[in-house]
C-alpha cells in the first residue's frame, strides 16, 4: 500500500507549558499505526528543558575547550553538563550522552530559540515518546507510533540527517537474522536500523530552518519484528575507542 | 502537499543486460519532480558488475585479513580489488572507494545472487544515476530525479540504513548556510544530507531480504539548493585519520 508522509502544519511556537500531543491531535486526524515523528527541541520546548546561557558560570574545562572551538564557554559549559563522556574537544565536542547517544556538542542548539537560551535534548526519550505516545490515545482513541528525532552529524559523510533519539510502540533495529534473501540464503548479519530510516525522512520533510513543521506523520507503514540495543556498547565500538584513545594523547 | 511513497512492485530478478530504467517504466506511471531511488545492487546485475568467486585467485594480503575476520580469501580479495584505501581490516574491512565513499567491504555482497557470485557497487554511481534519469526522460518524457542507493553501518549506531552513493538532478546537500531560523537567526553550519535522508527511508521501504522492492517512488518532495560535496576530504575527515593511525600500528 502507498505511504502517505505529511508535516503537522500550523502548530504555533511551543512554549513552556505547551500541552503538545494536544495541540498535535488538533491539527491531525489520526489512524491506528500511524507513525508520529516529533523533533526533539519542541518536546524539550514544551517541557522546559532550555537552559538561560546568563545563569550559568563556565568552569575551568569549558573555558579551555572555549578557547580551542571559539564557542561561548557558557554554551560549551551547557554542553559538558549534558555529557558522560567526552570523545573528541575540537573542531567540535563529540560527547556521549547519559541515555547511550553519540552527538557533536551533546544536541545542545542555540537555533530555533530566543537568543541568550539553548535548547537540551530530553534526557529520557523513550519515556518522552512514550509519553506522547499515551497522551494521543488517551486524547483520540488511536494506538500510534511515536519517534523522537534529533539532526545529528555522521563520520565519513559531510551533513547533518534526522536520528532518532526516542522511540514507542516499536523496535529500533529491524532484525532480519534468520530470514531469507531473494536466493533462499539466511541473512546472518543484517540488522536494520528502521527508526533512523524514519527520523531521517521525517527530518528531510520538517526542514531545519524557518519552515516550522516540527512533527510528521508517516502513514500506512509496515511492523517489523527486532530489538531496541542501537547503542554499541563501549567494547564493541570500534571508532569510540579509536577517538578516545586519540583524545587522551592530547 | 502529501508526499506518496511507494515501491516498484512486480519487477522480475534483474539479469544482466536488462533494461531497468524500461522495466520500471512499465510499472510506475512517472510525474514531473518524482524521484526514482533504485538499489545498487539490481543496478548492477543489470549491467553484469558482478564477480565469480572462482575465478579470483587471492593474494597474500587477502589470505592475511581473512584468516583474522573468518571469510572466503576470495571475497576478501574482491573487497581489496573494490577499494582505494583501506581503513580497517578487521572485525571487518572498512575502505574507501575509488569515488569516495567509505563503507564495510567495499559493498562487496553476496546476498541476493547465485552462490557463488558477489554483486559490485557501480564504480561510477553519479553516471549511474545520470543514465537512469535520461533513460527514463526518454522512454516517458518525464523529468525525474535519480538516486542509487546501497545500505551501509555507521559508526557509533548499531545497523545499518540506505544511503545515497549516486544521485542526478539533485544535489546531495541541502545548504542552509545564509538562510534564517524561526527567530530570524542566521544559520552559519547547517548543512543537510538530504539524498541520505530519501535513500534512508527508500531502504526501509525496499526491505533487505526476500521482498524483492528494489525502487522506490518518491512523489510530491520538494526541491533544494546546495552542493555536492557528500564526502570529506582526508584533512578534514577526523575519525578516517584517527582509524588510519591505529590501522598502522597493527
Amino acid at each position: 500500500m502507498e505511504i502517505q508522509v505529511f508535516g503537522v502544519r500550523g502548530l504555533p511556537l511551543i512554549r513552556q507549558g505547551d500541552d503538545l500531543p494536544g495541540m498535535i491531535c488538533e491539527l491531525v486526524a489520526f489512524e491506528d499505526g500511524d507513525i508520529l515523528t516529533v523533533a526533539s527541541s519542541v518536546y524539550s520546548k514544551a517541557k522546559g528543558l532550555t537552559r538561560d546561557l546568563e545563569s550559568i558560570v563556565p568552569g575551568a574545562d569549558a573555558v579551555r575547550i572555549a578557547g580551542k572551538t571559539g564557542e561561548d564557554p557558557r554554551f560549551v559549559q551547557a554542553v559538558l553538563d549534558s555529557s558522560a563522556a567526552i570523545l573528541l574537544e575540537d573542531p567540535f565536542i563529540l560527547s556521549e550522552l547519559p541515555f547511550g547517544h553519540i552527538g557533536v556538542r551533546a544536541g545542545v542548539d542555540h537555533s530555533n530559540i530566543e537568543d541568550g537560551r539553548v535548547i537540551l535534548l530530553p534526557p529520557d526519550p523513550m519515556a518522552a515518546a512514550a509519553e506522547i505516545r499515551d497522551a494521543i490515545d488517551r486524547i483520540s482513541g488511536r494506538d500510534v507510533r511515536v519517534i523522537i528525532t534529533d539532526t545529528c552529524g555522521r563520520a565519513f559523510r559531510r551533513g547533518q540527517t534526522g536520528i532518532a533519539i526516542g522511540w514507542a510502540g516499536m523496535t529500533a533495529i529491524y532484525d532480519y537474522r534468520g530470514d531469507t534473501d531473494l536466493f533462499g540464503h539466511v541473512l546472518t548479519i543484517t540488522e536494520e536500523a528502521v527508526v533512523d530510516e524514519i527520523a531521517a525522512f521525517a527530518n528531510f520533510v520538517m526542514g531545519e530552518s524557518h519552515e516550522g513543521v516540527p512533527a510528521v506523520v508517516f502513514r500506512n507503514c509496515h511492523t517489523w519484528k527486532g530489538h531496541d540495543a542501537v547503542y554499541f556498547t563501549p567494547e564493541e565500538d570500534i571508532i569510540r575507542a579509536a577517538l578516545l584513545k586519540e583524545h587522551k594523547k592530547d
